[in-house]
């Protein structure tokens, strides 16, 4: 059956400035969640340095591995925008300015100082690639195959987003719950681990929080399948109820 | 000479929730920054689902080749808290009870309804471990050689980070100076290049940003040399001057 088939995703975010702690990365989540939308798991990531080397290893051991590739960083300008020729050397094949990226370009530098070599070096793409539009700053993001390579300021990689939505083909989505509830995930640990074997297309995750000097835990409970999912949210709650955990739908 | 030995480490986040997008990582930040005071630099990163063989593959892919691999997430008292198992697999070495760990886990439940089974479970160890302290909720971070096991909730890793804290053998810290410019980083691009080239123990990176309708960029100069470093932030701060550009100490 082509709905049971899933799809997965995985991501490359370049960036010394994430390894360094400097900034806190966003494209992880937002891309997460994005795929979701679309049907695609993201089944790993991987944080690299902006070093050839780096980059090209991590695309080479995730792109055949996965439906899609998605990577984030390292397409600006500068001396230290190495992305769109690590990815062409890890894929074999040459560089080349995208006729159409430089025509958007020099539309974009019109007003503001013309399509200097800095700038032209931002419609550089692995050859043959084709472009994924950049509403906010004209410098296009990149598709190659199942490689999609995006900006990495979070901002411009949501509008790339945007304009890839609906575009990749995608399974069916995995649906979620969430439940929270006054107690120590510890106290409920048997309970979940026995309504997880009795839904078999579910999973629950329990996350343990620590507010105003009281615990408690949200539960996610995910399936692609609705009345599935529904029953295990039922029973989760039931069980909570039966031991003076009220759940709180939604989560705390 | 010792100190020019560069220490390493690499990161395993560990969590469904962070594919899912549910929840944004704040282990990374902390982490890499935390290290950086260290004098042990981050040199990559990878988030994994909560699966037996990914992290298992995770583990043996980074444990050899950086100083020290940290792990966060999946040490809990649930049936997803799977990873002392999934390391300890790794390390072909069986799970056991730490004695110390299960004292640490009597002590702390005993105002709490004592120590089930699925508290106990906090105790487990990859055999021959070491314990790292958690003054926030007992159930103790691991050590294992160069592998350290930490809590995926942020806050209980702080405190972990706290305990370990000039316990690892690093090297010479990585120094770095911001300086923010009210320019399109295209327009510097070349000044960047040359500027780095000329201080050959420096890297800068340039991360540009949009606010109120301007452009503007953060460059962030490295280096292990403290007058080098402090050379090539004078070149650059007299570079952008010379282009009526002035830089702002400290970033924008």
């Amino acid at each position: 059956m082509a709905e049971s088939r899933i799809y997965t995703a995985a991501l490359i975010v370049i960036g010394d400035e994430i390894l360094s702690g400097r900034t806190h990365d966003k494209n992880i989540a937002q891309i997460a969640a994005w795929l979701q939308v679309q049907g695609i798991r993201l089944k790993e990531v991987r944080v690299v340095a902006d070093e050839t080397p780096a980059i090209v290893e991590a695309v080479n051991a995730l792109r055949t591995r996965n439906d899609y590739l998605f990577a984030t960083g390292g397409i600006g300008p500068t001396h230290d925008d190495i992305t769109v020729d690590a990815i062409a050397e890890a894929l074999g094949v040459a560089v080349a300015v995208h006729p159409e990226a430089r025509t958007i370009l020099e539309g974009y530098y019109e007003t503001r100082g013309g399509l200097t070599e800095a700038r032209l070096r931002m419609a550089r793409v692995p050859e043959g690639a084709d472009l994924i539009p950049n509403r906010y700053t004209g410098a296009p993001g990149i598709r190659f195959g199942n490689i999609m390579i995006m900006a990495g300021v979070p901002q411009i990689t949501a509008g790339m987003l945007d304009a890839l939505s609906g575009q990749l083909e995608g399974g069916a989505v995995l649906l979620s719950e969430t439940m929270g509830c006054w107690v120590q995930e510890s106290e409920v640990a048997e309970l979940l681990r026995l309504t997880e074997k009795a839904h078999e297309t579910c999973q629950i995750g329990s996350y343990p929080f620590w507010r105003d000097g009281k615990t408690g835990a949200n539960f996610v409970i995910r399936s692609v399948d609705a009345v599935d999912l529904a029953a295990c949210c039922r029973a989760l709650a039931e069980g909570l109820e039966a031991m003076n955990r009220p759940a709180v739908a939604g989560g705390i």
